[in-house]
């Protein structure tokens, strides 16, 4: 049974195993420094679908049958989908899934969605729950501009702090196989809002709330940063490292040389002009599934923080002057049980 | 340690128990049938905010409040908190929780939400995982309007199947109290979609839904409808009821006199307008929190099934064409732990 140490965070002591993983990414993706890792790349953002929104769906479904091809399983071999995307009322998730007729979990934690949808992925395995569960998102980078920002005809200027939202998805299948990558932790994060309203300055909105479940992780299992090889937060960009990396040191950890952001390890942020990096639920699923997990399996890494973060606005709350929420979720990933 | 039975249904061994629950309304809520039951009422959409999304993130705040005074507790005794609606990236669990710090877990079911979440935190329960955990959910009529269909000042006509957005919230808080409503088992559903494209019809879009959840939990447990007092659909309405019965008798399942629907208790349907009945994630919340919780525990109900229904479409999804999926999870409450 999982045992809770300090305020919030679990150890597994079941150990689930993520069994299998899919990543799927477009075509700024495969020019990326991670291109070579991929599982799928189409070479447009269509996906061969008629809009961005279905293009999407398909990146979200491409990405479970990968994963389920790689577990040699089929969709009523899993109990449980935890699934969301950015997209309003999460129809990436519900239209790009609907077929598979497994029991769905959505979810709705902006970029932290493939933290949030593995933890409780995993959760269910250790809880006994199921024999197999999924986690899976996506994100698109045209159908996120014209919901969130600005139509892409319009052709607006981005600012030096603005992010680049991935087109790409991830899907993981956790289950009781003895085979690394296992999960050895969760900590869920609580929300924290420094009062952030640049709605293009998302790095420094989330910093905050990475810099808190980080830091309560430390402090609930008394372990210190060089105890891992990598800890990969989802989405911070350049803006937003820096910010968790002074945080952090202002409460006594550094993490220097260990950390890594998925934002700034998918682009070449000046050869791609990303501005300050990718984003996007897609980033930091399509950078776990396509790079970090592989290499926990392979033994190249050994034990890994991930971390991905959410900025929870909406336009709405934007236009109405609020300030931004942020949230991250931590998982505990290693190449051994114990 | 939960035991699954058949395809999709968990039995709880360790029946976490609801140990306190809040609903809030506003106005139109007073005024209904249930008007009695609620433990706050607003005589104005505002709740004293500036603007209606605002407002629903009061109803959030003011229901979860209720909730922990009702069980002696405070934030920092909660461990996790489930949290949705139906606003755009949800930012009325979003903005309306984001003081309690407390580790939060943001869901995307539409109206399901509450069954959503509510599972989740039993299930959070039954494997351990903490001591306390709390489901909330929200939705509010104005806000709603003017995000899923016209301006109110618009002055839209209704039609026949149409429904009408509650007005509020409901919070329960989970944990290990020998204190009855104890939650018994949890069937999560797959998303449904028949093809309805009316998107002022959703009670026949999640009508199979609901119908493929309340089956599945019968064959998965060999119980009959005659085991249960009530069985609560979230908010089907007129139409959608019909729909649900003929459905289930077709598979045969008759649930005629112990079928009751929350958007058909919370309003007079007649008197009060609302056309097919209420609808939206706070109506099969507050009818829950402050109906049928509090008759299981004093006693006047035994057995209960809440089925929450979700229509898990956006106004993008409708406008490029799409079917409306529909989604549906279930809960067994009894007065009894075993």
């Amino acid at each position: 049974m999982a045992k809770r140490v300090g305020t919030a965070t679990l150890l597994l002591e079941n150990t689930p195993s993520v069994e299998a993983f899919g990543a799927i990414g477009s075509k700024r993706e495969a020019e990326g420094p991670l291109g070579g890792f991929f599982d799928q790349l189409c070479n447009d953002s269509t996906m061969g679908e008629q809009t961005w929104e279905k293009a999407e769906c398909r990146l979200q479904k491409d990405a479970i049958n990968v994963a389920l091809k790689k577990a040699n399983l089929s969709p009523p071999d899993l109990q449980y989908i935890f699934a969301g995307d950015l997209l309003n009322q999460c129809t990436s998730s519900t239209y790009g899934l609907r077929d598979l007729g497994v029991p769905f979990v959505g979810l709705y934690g902006a970029c932290s969605t493939m933290a949030e949808s593995l933890s409780l992925a995993s959760l269910f395995i250790e809880g006994g729950f199921g024999e197999h569960t999924a986690a899976i998102t996506s994100s698109h980078f045209c159908a996120a501009e014209r919901q969130f920002r600005f139509p892409l005809e319009y052709g607006g200027q981005r600012t030096p702090t603005s992010q680049w939202t991935v087109t790409g998805a991830g899907a993981a299948i956790v289950g009781k196989a003895s085979a690394p990558p296992y999960v050895r932790a969760v900590t869920m994060g609580a929300i924290k809002d420094m009062g952030i309203t640049d709605a293009n300055n998302m790095g420094a909105a989330m910093a905050p709330a990475a810099a808190d479940t980080i830091g309560r992780f430390f402090q609930d299992t008394g372990m210190a940063p060089d105890r891992f090889d990598m800890i990969a937060t989802g989405d911070l960009g350049m803006v937003g490292s820096a910010l968790l990396l002074e945080l952090l040191e202002r409460d006594g950890w550094k993490l220097q040389g260990r950390h890594a952001d998925c934002g700034l390890l998918i682009y070449d942020r000046q050869k791609q002009q990303v501005e300050a990096g990718g984003s996007g639920c897609g980033c930091s699923a399509a950078v776990l599934c396509a790079y970090i997990l592989p290499a926990i399996r392979r033994g190249d890494l050994s034990n890994v923080l991930f971390v991905a973060t959410g900025a929870l606005m909406s336009t709405t709350s934007v236009q109405q002057g609020e300030s931004i929420p942020g949230i991250a979720h931590l998982l505990w990933l290693s190449s051994s049980p114990k």
